[in-house]
């Protein structure tokens, strides 16, 4: 029989109402003639009440310690999922991911997987019950409860599906599936049908939070078929796959966006080897991180170096910024921090030329001036002004016919 | 170095602010150059949180669930634990029950305690570290988590100073000792220094509530010295051990009472083999538990057949009763729910003659009635009227002058 993996996320499980109505739709795959393997995460809210609960006692607590806390919050839910499953008559057992062996790394806190023992598991299928394995958790080598860090339950399920060449990785979240944009910014925004794993890792580092980005990259690399759904609604969702050959493929995918950044800017810097370093080497070490980083061709001799980072680290990277700036004799230093970064996503561009300028045009004819630029393969990013966010991204989503269905367009 | 178990109750746990003190202790017994390992209940409340969740879901939840589900209490306190002495630079690991490897049968719910691996922990000594371990839990040979029952902290702790060859094992809980009555009925009642185990059988089971009956059982049967202490307050506490001979042994340690009782009588039942068991058999099976049991020599071929039960199952147990009596053609049924029961507990009353008559005679001196008598080597029980319940005990603790400490009277 073929083997479904589904995970339900924190609100999925939130309450014993809700965990009733996981215990539903698990039976109802089943009845429905698939082999079925279900990854939980802690209840929604059980995961902050027991950080809560360590940050009382120690600001920092051992990495060691807070996995044994934590792995708690998981169990929980492994538990009274089996047992609403039971009560139906659908046969079910409950794993830790010390049972299931998941093994990990020890490194506590944001372990990662090495090994799934799926002999277990098949055991169970075979006898015709329903698997729950606790998400988030495995063991390391010594017997060391660890944790694969905050949102790892995606990750434990794509492992788990690929350990068990399952037919599909279905991700139970709040959200229907994978979305052009934003909805509460452009009512139009349609839900996609596919995407590839590597529109979807651009997406979902963007911004569109659906999905674990480490879970993504590990269905990539194990070409495990990925389906965002809803919980709480029926519907098909997103199937995030590779690229298919005659798979009827816009463009566009989806338009991410991100409002939260700063930039700042270092003028009239010598150009020199050595310079970007020097220039971020003190940012990393304050753990700022940093995206966007832009240095275009130098002039008489110095150049200029903009950078873009959370708006919560802007007055810290500034300070920085500023003692690099008297230390080697640049200029002057700029920055702004009400700015908004705007990204189209598509795998579709890499074959098609004028992309770039349709988009450029677009925002020109709303009267937005684009702040910066920066490209990659599958993926165009401008910075604009923070109050020009929502025009520009529904003025794109218009310019490209993102509300319309590529496949009835073509039909 | 000598190994100290200590174990702390859901009370002394139950909080925060709670579990740094109860680091605070461990540290202090570990300067004091003691290896300490230490077990750990579930914080007050929790589980009780827990069995709540489940009862939403299935008012028998699978056994198996309900054990995964329960167990994640005490996880929760050991990691806490753990935390808090890490910051009080004692070096600390802990361990879940199935880590540790206490392995039990397979009895989910009430599983019993087959074998104690510990290497693991001697090694973790050897380096310095306390042991914190989950109370309460094991695992079976299966890897399936199981429970040792409600209270089943105790049995742990001592399963572990037995195992480790502990020089105790300190029971921490909300009360400073055993007393020779509750202080509450008997102001005058005076804290034990020392008792022995079958004395403190007899107590608890008699509602002196102090430790898990399993726990005195199995501490007598490995001979682990069990000392009851508080967690709040300073002081030795209760050592409980084997008779010791030239141990200064008062005559009577205890007094013990229940108040929750009720009893039943049937009147002229023809006296013939198999009536008790005719009487008693479907009272076991409604789950009734029955505690005394009282049968005098027969008159004119019948009988008068009495037993006691807790008071919320006597009107159950009189229909019951009836039934039989229509059956056989006994005389009548009476009964009564308003009567108490009084033990006088001490190993000293084996080579003592007149511990009973003084007894009667205390009583009978304040007016007070007995209805019922029935002793064992170390035990004598009577029922009174329950209104008389505080002044039998205090008659009782006088005349036997419980109040007085019986060292300094023999010096």
């Amino acid at each position: 029989m073929a083997i479904i993996v589904q995970k339900y996320g924190g609100t999925s499980v939130g309450s014993v109402e809700r965990i009733e109505h996981v215990a539903e739709k698990v039976t109802s795959w089943r009845e429905r003639g698939y082999d079925v393997v279900v990854v939980v995460s802690a209840m929604s809210g059980e995961t902050n009440r027991l950080i809560e609960l360590a940050r009382q006692i120690d600001a920092s607590p051992p990495p060691r310690e807070l996995d044994v806390l934590l792995s708690t919050g998981e169990q929980v839910t492994i538990a009274l999922l089996s047992m609403a499953l039971e009560k139906r008559g659908c046969p079910a057992r409950s794993y830790t991911g010390a049972q299931v062996q998941i093994l990990t790394d020890s490194a506590h806190n944001k372990a990662r997987i090495r090994d799934i023992d799926d002999e277990r598991i098949h055991r169970d299928l075979e006898q015709g019950r329903v698997v729950v394995v606790a998400g988030f958790q495995g063991v390391d080598e010594e017997g060391n409860i660890t944790t694969l860090g905050r949102g790892g339950s995606d990750t434990t399920a794509v492992a788990l599906a690929a350990a068990l060449k399952a037919e599909e990785c279905q991700i139970y979240t709040d959200v229907d599936g994978v979305y052009t944009t934003d909805p509460r910014v452009v009512p139009e925004a349609r839900r996609l049908e596919r995407i590839t794993f590597e529109e979807m890792l651009e997406l979902a580092s963007l911004g569109s939070k659906v999905l674990q980005i480490r879970s993504v990259e590990f269905a990539g690399k194990y070409n495990v078929p990925l389906r965002v759904l809803s919980s709480f609604e029926e519907g098909e969702g997103t199937l995030i796959t590779y690229e298919v050959e005659g798979m009827e493929q816009a463009v566009i995918s989806g338009i991410a966006f991100n409002r939260d950044e700063a930039k700042l800017t270092v003028l009239g810097v010598p150009d020199q080897p050595g310079v970007a370093s020097a220039i971020l080497g003190p940012i990393a070490d304050a753990n700022i991180e940093v995206d966007m980083i832009i240095q275009n061709v130098a002039e008489d001799s110095t150049t200029d170096f903009t950078f873009t980072v959370h708006r919560n680290d802007y007055d810290k990277a500034m300070v920085l910024l500023r003692n690099f700036a008297r230390e080697v004799g640049a200029k002057e230093v700029t920055g702004d921090n009400r700015i908004a970064k705007i990204s189209l996503v598509g795998v579709g561009m890499r074959s098609h030329a004028g992309i770039a300028a349709t988009m450029f045009r677009a925002l020109a004819e709303e009267g937005i001036n684009i702040q910066m630029i920066s490209t990659s393969e599958i993926k165009i990013s401008v910075v604009v002004d923070e109050k020009y966010l929502e025009l520009g991204v529904r003025a794109l989503h218009e310019a490209f016919a993102l509300d319309k269905d590529p496949k009835q367009e073509t039909a």
